[in-house]
């Protein structure tokens, strides 16, 4: 067995650049009574999350894809929602490196009546894990489909779970 | 390490006079093949549950949020599927202090273009259980979205996980 | 304890003349970077899924339960989408009488507004399921709810979890 990408995760990412955002700092008074990441034994199961900026705000554009946002534009909301994901599990974990494996993945796209490519929507999402953690560890199971609303107008909400250390 | 909550989940339901529905009574002719919870090892999956009167039938109001339902009407809708989902629970372990660790919540809201705010018609179902279960038991990852159409013309269905001894 | 349906899955698939469809060739130029199984442990996530041809395709009528489909296309996609998710299995395990439980099923129905009967169609998933396995490896917890629109027009997606040994 040989390991493909012997670079490890958080190494990636600083050798990437990436800036993963601050906590989600939702809009207005609404109450949201829950974690974003529950860890039950080695699982950490990963509650919905929307695109953000750097500094945990809503990051625009908002709406359905196919109407407000082009096919693109959702791609690189799903990137975002990976990069926000990443930061609430770093905040959890301590260290990205401590993931073993992407389990599951569930793409949610608000979009449009006719808007059928989903999947090319939540590929920001899962091209993002397999270039910071390889295809052993990155390798996930995924659905992605058509919500009819989403919290915020978010374009793309993703949940996840990954097994780790 | 303290505990917050030492009261147990069946003692605080006692205390708090809950009533947990009957066993849900299907309108019509409608065959469901499945489980209301499964057990796998010391996981209980849930089942996409709604709202039920203690009879076990249908809640009403049923339609969609921001339609047939206000917002409110939808977050007492969440709190009544959180009841029955805990029947079906109690049904299955014999007693919710089993229960030791909520770890996923999934909840759809049934609702009209436009609404955006399924976290407020959700926490129904989250703020009864932490008040049930208290802070660390009840702790759950969790998402809350929009979908087109839900069995039964149900306002909310909820779906979850929890883990037991 | 005694075992109700001593006959394996595979001799059952056998003895019906089950046809499980090759993978899955989607249409066009569309990149799907993740895995329609992704084994954790002992716990097979498996990806969202639709009805397919024998060959692989994707099996028409395509388009809305309740106004492309009727309820009993619908069904009939359901089954074809379990056909579907047992032909990845067998690719994965090798021999489908390594899963020892059926957990989670979550069937997602494209729907038309209006149509409320989304459990008669995943009943085809179900109905399958357990004439291949039995009321106890079969058994499971099940969601049926109404999408607002799938990729590639499907009629019936399904992603599901089983354990396996």
């Amino acid at each position: 067995m040989t390991t493909i990408y012997p670079i490890a995760a958080e190494a990636r990412i600083a050798a990437l650049g990436l800036a993963l955002p601050e906590p989600m700092r939702p809009p207005g008074d609404l109450a949201l009574p829950f974690a974003m990441v529950r860890i039950v034994g080695s699982r950490a199961i990963v509650s919905g999350h929307g695109p953000q900026a750097p500094d945990g705000s809503l990051a625009p554009p908002l709406g359905k894809v196919g109407r407000e946002l082009t096919e693109q534009q959702g791609y690189e909301a799903a990137r975002l929602t990976g990069l926000s994901i990443l930061g609430s599990l770093r905040r959890e974990l301590g260290n990205l490196d401590r993931i073993t494996a992407w389990a599951r993945v569930f793409g949610m796209v608000n979009c449009d009546v006719g808007f059928h490519r989903q999947p090319a929507v939540i590929n920001g999402f899962s091209d993002l894990i397999l270039d910071v953690f390889g295809p052993q560890i990155g390798r996930h199971a995924r659905s992605a489909v058509g919500l009819y609303g989403l919290p915020f107008r978010f374009p793309v909400e993703i949940e996840a779970e990954v097994e780790f250390r």
